[in-house]
């Protein structure tokens, strides 16, 4: 038999990241501000290091990664390249089955390859503090592990209803010196706000994006930093893709179909897009980001401009969206519930370039129950996505006895979900199609100004 | 500089485990029956099967790893061991600091080393079932795991209160497929005995323990599987020891000094007994058990006949102890609770061969923090205390100028724990020294039969 595990000296840690930009057969489609006209990168240098505004919108194939930023990486990788053997055993596919382990960083996901690189950025610039914000935490434990690592303050807020009901990625994030605050807060406009309208607020994602905004916009001292959606996240992300590039032509094997959860889109992008390359030089391979069907985005939602958060504090984003009102379902135990998505990953898949598959909620804890029993890990119930559409080629592969290479990202562990399993196992989870009067509803709420 | 992870080749998994007793200067102390008199093998017969019976009594130095472990080792082996650049650098000391970390396991820990053993010679046999106890869960998801693997089912007796308030490792048994009661249960004599005269019981231990051997003893398809203080658990995670000894080799070092948390042994076994067999062959180095100061056994304890389990069930061992009906303080956070310790290691600290250290609770998350902030991983409270004993080591290098290699074992990780880490934050912990008058009571309780 084979490997188990496809792994890469540390010299090995690419040298540069990947932007899809340079490969794109249409220059990307450019944000806009209130008023309906192109916005320039200079709108976000309140909160954002020239560096991070530069990668934002650069056209350039290769951006070369600060040996800092290579030296954080070491502690954790090049991530392993599995092989499973023994999920393929189990499923009885001719199947070839790879995945790339982002869980073994010390966050547990893939989320910290770009909050090291934010970090760093923000500590080059002279930034004391970052500030950002968090639901589940999983975000907000990899900016503390970053910033950390680099001697900067981190304040996370933290969705008020998480921050109790979930307290332990929040011990992690104190564990790594980041303080952590229950969102909304007194300590901005926009908390104080909600508190004096609604007192026991649970808060909410949008509301803690606004605080975390607003603080770094009225400090010098201080920046926000973003784990998901901007084109610069994606960018550090591709260090997955890079490394997996080479495990593959380490065993001399190349991926038909990649599969990767698709929530803001840096995991997709980051495992993907490195392949995208190839894909535009002629190569066939099909690269496919797995969403929710309850949060079905790229398969269901609008390609329009929209805001990126629930506020409409952000410029314009040309991209897929359920609209920026848009209330996930309580019943979703995973990630995966941004309304919108990433603009390079929405204009390909407009352009039918990638594809997109939506899975029900059960269909995703069997899949990552079966993968645990097979090959060891828990997995997240975001990386559950991807392991789901893969067990199904597998499965179709199975049927007309084709040999095809499948490769998911296996983006995070599900040690801090294990809620969420629990749920799954007393079968208090269900499944939840987005209803389709929601979706034409969306249509009357996207911003006018900017549509047409 | 140099490396940060020093890693071996999936076929540089060591194809034998290690026996420490070819290399004693003594043969072992024998186990005793209730009648004072030494008991053979046939004694375990009811419980284990014989092929782990044989290890157990084994003085040969090396036995063959089967390869359908081996196999299994893949899905994490080899560790890797780090070295710990940011942790010297924050102490400024001129040590050279190496931890081997077990944490990539799928279960988070060393133990699915031996668990995946167990399972698979319990298998070989024809037993179909295993039962084990469980108090926060480390152990029975490793088993549960181990299970899995080879088809065997899987049932733990949980401690009731761990049951109800850490239903996280509770839900990671049944992700494998476990079987997980909330001990005591009805399901055994020994359940239904403690359940008559107190139905509130919030289990302990030992309770677990008689109703797991209790239910294994009485059925022919079931055997029982014991995490620790055995002599096969010590030689099946010898491989942690044997790996780290190929990784030293490959850059060229090799440890002075050796520090691995110690609670019934297996995890200081596991990876400094390997190195014993060279200290044994002339080469000076030191092997250091660290111990929590509220369960002080090597350092304070006596070395005498016990009974292994609180109810005084099992054969009497030779070892350093507390006393079999000791109660470990309910504010100490972490494991390393056992009243015992395994037989071998008792000899050697008897011998002076091998050191202990006890630390400190508070000391030991104060070191885990520094840990975490410096090298990305959040240790289990277990790890800490080696944690602790190699920081206060390196610290001595700093004064003395020494260039020392220290090297630990970073057995887990903390992601299950980190309702300690909250209590340590918000200064719920408190030290406690385990006190004399204890220590001289216990004495008086030790079996009359066995000693002298």
């Amino acid at each position: 038999m084979s490997e188990t595990k496809i792994l890469l000296e540390e010299s090995e840690i690419p040298s540069q990241w990947y932007n899809v930009v340079a490969d794109m057969p249409n220059p990307p489609v450019p944000p806009l501000g209130p008023d309906g006209k192109p916005i320039g990168p200079e709108a976000l240098t309140a909160i954002f290091p020239d560096a991070l505004i530069e990668q934002e919108v650069s056209t350039e194939r290769w951006i070369d990664i600060p040996e800092a930023v290579r030296e954080i990486y070491t502690l954790w990788r090049p991530s392993p390249l599995y092989r499973a053997h023994r999920l393929e055993k189990a499923l009885g596919t001719p199947a070839r089955i790879y995945y790339k382990y982002e869980g073994v960083s010390p966050a547990g996901s893939h989320k910290p390859n770009t909050a090291v690189a934010q970090a760093y950025y923000n500590q080059q610039a002279g930034i004391r503090r970052l500030t950002t914000e968090t639901g589940a935490g999983q975000w907000g434990s990899s900016l503390a592990l970053a910033g950390q690592m680099f001697g900067i303050e981190v304040r996370v807020y933290m969705v008020r209803v998480s921050y109790e009901q979930k307290p332990f990625r929040r011990s992690m994030m104190h564990s790594w010196g980041a303080e952590v605050l229950a969102s909304p807060t007194e300590q901005t406009e926009s908390g104080r706000k909600i508190l004096a309208q609604h007192p026991d607020s649970p808060g909410s994602l949008g509301i803690a994006i606004s605080e975390a905004v607003e603080e770094a916009a009225s400090r010098d001292d201080t920046n926000y930093a973003l784990g998901s959606v901007l084109n610069h996240v994606l960018i550090h992300q591709s260090v997955i893709g890079l490394e997996a590039k080479k495990q593959f032509e380490k065993v001399g094997d190349y991926p038909d179909m990649i599969f990767a959860p698709c929530g803001g889109g840096s995991n997709f992008g980051g495992v993907a897009f490195p392949f995208f390359a190839d894909k535009a030089a002629g190569k066939e391979i099909r690269l496919v980001a797995v969403e929710p069907s309850s949060c079905p985005t790229l398969t269901r939602g609008h390609y329009a401009y929209d805001f990126g958060d629930s506020m409409g504090l952000t410029p314009l984003l040309k991209m897929y969206t359920l609209g920026h009102d848009f209330m996930p379902p309580s019943i979703h135990a995973g990630g995966l519930r941004y309304h919108g998505d990433n603009t390079l990953v929405s204009q390909l898949y407009n352009e039918g370039l990638i594809e997109a598959q939506a899975v029900p909620q059960l269909a995703t804890f069997e899949a990552g129950v079966q993968f645990a029993r097979s090959e060891g890990i828990i997995p997240a119930p975001e990386s559950n996505h991807a392991i789901s559409a893969c067990i199904d080629e597998a499965l179709k592969c199975k049927q007309s006895g084709e040999a095809r290479t499948l490769f998911f990202n296996l983006s995070g562990h599900g040690h801090f979900d294990m809620a969420s399993y629990d749920k799954f196992f007393s079968k208090e989870l269900e499944d939840y199609e987005y209803p389709a009067e929601a979706i034409e509803e969306a249509l009357k709420h996207l911003p006018k100004v900017a549509q047409g």
